[in-house]
């Protein structure tokens, strides 16, 4: 195995950008493998239409495991044809009786192995999100229950405004989520489909049975038939890329918040820690939002890369190379990094620590002018009251008061005055029946 | 008016950025209509709940008309407050009697307003898409059956390779846009609802009856209930923006192809003109593929709008600004585009002329060596009628033969072989059918 | 005057997006009358070599008014030819005697005039940028200078640690301020070139003169003369571009700052206000740090567009329209965009108000632990001393003691621990001597 | 070593996506070795001044080398003390006598370390890329100088307009890469820095001796010194990947025209070949340019990655590590790829082979039309002679006739019209004695 160049695939830094799952579906040994398996498929279906010896792919699907098959060669030989799969075809048939070398890769293109395995790994991934989304909307629904009357500061552009209540904040998130798992769901016939069409996508080196060499190719791989070639019609790919970007979008957004309120100054939310971790060296009270801010980095790469995806759907003609490398990168890498952000943002989730009396501290310190306001209103008419109150905020600042302080200062019943999150919990409730739906009404 | 300083709203070129239908939608005094219809549905809804008399609903409904509003009061209070629409809301009340005046926006706030109206803006937008992606299947689905059998060339990295027909290349097309409608049709019930909840989104200021409130305020601008507030969830825009870009950069890649075969030297298809378009003033000869072109145009910039959009998920707390104004820009950029496109989109079809002709003496040209070379391994073995075919292809360059004629000096009977287009005819067929059962199956 | 479909055109909001020098540059009378100029121009350099008389040049100048020329005539001339010029050559032709109609735009081609004039263009926003990011320096210098030994809490991940000084903060913004303006200038002899070379940019239609035909041009407008034509060589914007978005990248960052320290929980600055200003309807004390929030939405754009110019790079042969007119509409977008946040920035710092008290008290009730930690260590080892300091805050926190009480708790003499930002002082020294160095070195 | 998870790394397709030489930069080990230079390096600087005894920075520097250290526990330790740095500051005093210990990584920060080797790593990219560009610029000058008279079609819109010379296209790719040359060298001084700060970036752990330190560090690594910490001062970043980005644009451009020239229908250019390249392995005749592909698709990713480190400028007070992550993945990227794109394009642009015939046929037959225009206006007037030709070409083309034969029709005497590329070969010396100033004046 060459030393990866890349931080993310060394051995200090894997973990942050793959997890053990999806770095072990697009591995070169199980991508080679994903590969001899398309190639054992269609060897399959080619025999069931009678285009090759049933012995030959028999045969076939018994040596198409990247364990013998000599990876040396297919390296060098990838290098020395400049062709992306001829290396691979060689060093199978150098595994393979001499009568059977010519039944391998018949009729077939790169992108026919390429494009179809690339299906069946995105089962695999999206497997993995739908999985890890379900966690998340699961603890996600917990909090929203746990803490649907949990009073707390709702923050508008970074400033405390009018109470919320921390369920109804949790609630939010869980909806996004649920939306993302309709989104994955709806986007799913359209790409887990199979591609067979040879060298222009014409299938026509596969005679008149082409077609229903395609249909059972794909169901030997368990995808459906895509009707027509695809090779440039590259939707699908970007589809997937954006709906994954946007779930990466979700998660980073709840990181920001945590991000937010774990600042001390703050104090509302914290991650959960293990004794091992070192936030600073220097400075041991440091406790950094570090899972909260990765989902930020998470989401930024592939934001990126979903952009290269949607690029690559200008392509050119039968087949157009440009687009079709970039894929080979940008789709594993989004894989990759939203599989890792989603496992992170569950665990994020699942461990957050709610501190309700820093809630309440907060509300009662930075909030209530809108009451104040609503109280004073009546009798001073609305333009008044608002200037008396920027007038005794202002003062109050000035005089080292907490704007708390300062409300007292000008209405003495301010006291008794209760922090209202207005339909928070009702909203909530309506967040937990629709998503209980959705789950008992899917897997 | 102020005069725009954006060349897309420039008298010369605003017809290339916008269509007079979208651009009715995004104009000044459209959006101040639709906000004010807002305020209307509003004062009704509120009415219903005795949260405000029913006279005062009725007036602000009767004033409510941009027609009779001072917009350069609008204007000027807006700069004034810093506040996005207090101005509105300032000249709204202007022209309504006093004892209405604090009926009028009453426990909203700006996203309440502008969020709810971009939902009824995207419906009209989206409609229009859906209209001309219908428009543009049609033409496409017309030349697949059209030139089902018309053979051309298929082309590999840009390299003429095997034949197809020109009628499954429309094929791939239309089926690429039909999964977009479908895609269009699956997330309207996320983006197709009303917002409405106050300063932090909590429906505080509405009391006991908010939920109602919202509920009928929906209904009245015929939109669903969001179940609770999105302030800062914004994946319903940031999939909007990434449909849309899907969309164009199907109508880009169907650009491409056209620019590509338009080449004089492939001359395979042409653009419609008429007589007054002026190619080039000094190169009379000239014939411009300039819709094909815009169309990648268009597509480039929808992409890096959608790209704003998706950024924009990332919200802090319950309100962010940051994301929020970067949309105002990006979403209606987004509309204004992409309606554009696909209006051009459906024109250049609809209008395209196909050299049949010329797609047939390009394929008697440049392609053939895979028949030949299918016709010499049984004698010669694959490796030297592989090496023959190099030789004689490369020595007949040198002599300035065309490749059919070094195949013909290889190989003369290669006269009697047809060029095979293997199974397009089938596939587009399979394409038809599934469109026609869509298209029967909905509007 | 067509009404405009863009936000940022509209009444009420164009002065977010704009500002009204560089509203200036890309209104459409502005760009016309650019245009003429460049026309004019080169009627001027044909008549020095003799190419057209000197007559006609002289009154082709005369007449190169936008305010002679009927702008209905040149929209419709526009659509009708589906020429990019070819309406404002005959507008002009229109007012012009018919025997110098011929000497208009002779051997020229689009590129040559819009090119050349984007060039113009370019200048006045780059002198405008770098006005307004000097006035930025200026105030940030100001800060560093006065705040030099203003101590409050460093930040990281959102995490109060080791003490700095606000000078120093600011002079790390200075110092990017600083390096920005190096690069504009750095670029500035790239990108500040006239174009001209007729359709395809061989000065075929200029005779053997041509090249000093071109070099007459340019100078006439103040250009340097390119060299070669540069059609398709979009280096030179994409660079303009990118060095803009960095721009604006350096403003956001210090927008993001203001916004985190204008936060009431932690209360450390605070952009200026005005009384009209209204943060919010409902929440009276809201103070909301708009500025700070839309430099990062500007931000956002520019960095989209600009990538859009990099995309420009890959232009096709001599010329390429979907490169070209990606470049009409985000160009100018990006100059609009950056204009108004280098003069939004600038007003930000000038008035930016900082809370000298509650840095202190931050950094006293946030910071210190390096300190008691250092102390510990000598008598109790670095782990044992860690370990100790761990559970006092933890312990602490659960008590609701603030950091500070917990670490006296541990360290009873931790009271006379004074925050130390090390070299801070020193460090602004240096960016001050290096700026001021710079600045009585150049403008 | 870890199984690479990426294609960029696997043994089949790494060498698509790094170059031996780039990707000895960024492997671990190199990466780990280069950290502990740095360490080694901040242990000698404090020695110098007294901070660290003499004795322990010589065992240090001894000691500091990877293949001494245990990966196995630098990653263990990464991930359990979830520490970026801590891992391997424990695995090298491990093999350092225990009173060593405590004079590893004194002061220092996780950023003083990456960054500062980031900064000689860069000093090794742009030094690759410097090279392959100077090597390239010389194929490019050289291509210039031979084919300065070689007539070609110029095009524009995809279609042959007037002729130039192909050696004023390459002029044209040899100027633009001449000015990113101009590029790299402005830009050095700003990233070519080293950064020392500690945890906060003050220096404070170091004492009054502090700046000195960071001085003879810098001065150690053959860095300069930055004046002040730049921990989230990221524009010395963002430029590097706008500049490396706008290398690709370029080359990608080259690779575009490339790709379009080898079409086999306009056959003016080929990329060379070798006998063992399998284009394709059903079509034989198949000549793909893989290279000119390959360097879009590389430009893209390249792109994408530049908009990362954009958007990373924005980043939160003293450190921020949702950018700071972002970056270990895209600086690096974007340098793998561009040394890739380097030497791929100076390769490309060495092998080119020209095809004069082939461009001297395609001017003859496709273009003319504006010689003949200026040949007919004198007696027929423009509008008529414009209004002849049109129709000539149409009926011509109706009549299967070439563009060449249609103007024979309309003007006999077409024959002797010879094509005039203009003053292309006047620009290519100017672009030519341009470069060799340039040249001579440099490296």
């Amino acid at each position: 195995v060459t030393e990866p160049a890349r931080i993310a695939d060394a051995s200090m830094y894997a973990h942050l950008w793959g997890t053990p799952e999806s770095r072990a579906v697009f591995g070169e040994r199980a991508r080679l493998q994903g590969w001899l398996d398309v190639l054992a498929a269609l060897a399959r279906a080619q025999a069931a239409e009678g285009l090759v010896p049933a012995d030959a792919a028999r045969t076939i699907t018994d040596h198409a495991d990247v364990a013998h098959l000599d990876l040396d060669v297919v390296a060098e030989q990838t290098r020395v044809s400049g062709h992306s799969t001829l290396g691979l075809v060689r060093a199978l048939q150098a595994v393979l009786p001499e009568g059977v070398h010519r039944h391998v890769y018949v009729g077939a293109t790169v992108q026919d192995v390429t494009d179809t395995w690339t299906s069946t790994a995105l089962r695999t991934i999206v497997g993995l999100v739908r999985r890890d989304l379900l966690r998340l909307e699961d603890a996600l629904l917990r909090l929203a229950a746990e803490h649907r009357d949990t009073i707390m500061a709702g923050r508008t552009h970074g400033q405390p405004g009018a109470p919320v209540t921390f369920g109804w904040k949790a609630a939010s998130w869980a909806d996004e989520v649920r939306r993302h798992l309709d989104r994955l769901d709806e986007a799913a016939p359209r790409w887990a489909v199979g591609q067979l069409g040879g060298g222009v996508g014409s299938l026509a080196a596969l005679g008149p049975s082409g077609l229903r060499v395609r249909a059972r190719f794909c169901a030997e791989l368990g995808l459906s038939d895509p009707g027509t070639s695809w090779l440039t019609a590259r939707d699908r790919v970007a589809e997937t890329g954006a709906v994954l970007a946007m779930v990466c979008g979700t998660l980073a957004r709840i990181g920001l918040e945590v991000y937010d309120l774990q600042r001390p100054e703050i104090g509302e939310l914290r991650e959960a820690t293990r004794p091992e971790i070192v936030g600073s060296i220097t400075m041991p009270h440091k406790r950094n939002p570090e899972r909260s801010e990765h989902l930020d980095t998470l989401a930024r790469l592939v934001r990126a890369h979903a952009g290269v995806l949607l690029e690559g759907m200008v392509g050119a003609a039968e087949r157009d190379a440009r687009s079709w490398k970039a894929e080979w990168v940008a789709l594993p890498e989004v894989c990759l990094l939203t599989t890792t952000a989603t496992a992170l943002g569950a665990e994020l989730v699942e461990g957050l620590e709610v501190d309700v009396a820093a809630m309440r501290r907060n509300v009662d310190e930075w909030t209530g002018s809108e009451q104040v306001l609503a109280r004073l209103t009546p009798s001073m008419g609305k333009h008044s009251a608002q200037a008396a109150l920027h007038e005794a905020l202002r003062d109050g600042r000035a005089a080292g008061l907490t704007m708390r302080e300062s409300l007292h200062a000008l209405l003495p019943g301010a006291d008794d005055l209760q922090p209202d999150p207005g339909l928070c919990a009702a909203m909530v409730d309506a967040v937990l029946a629709r998503a209980r739906a959705a789950r008992a009404g899917s897997s």
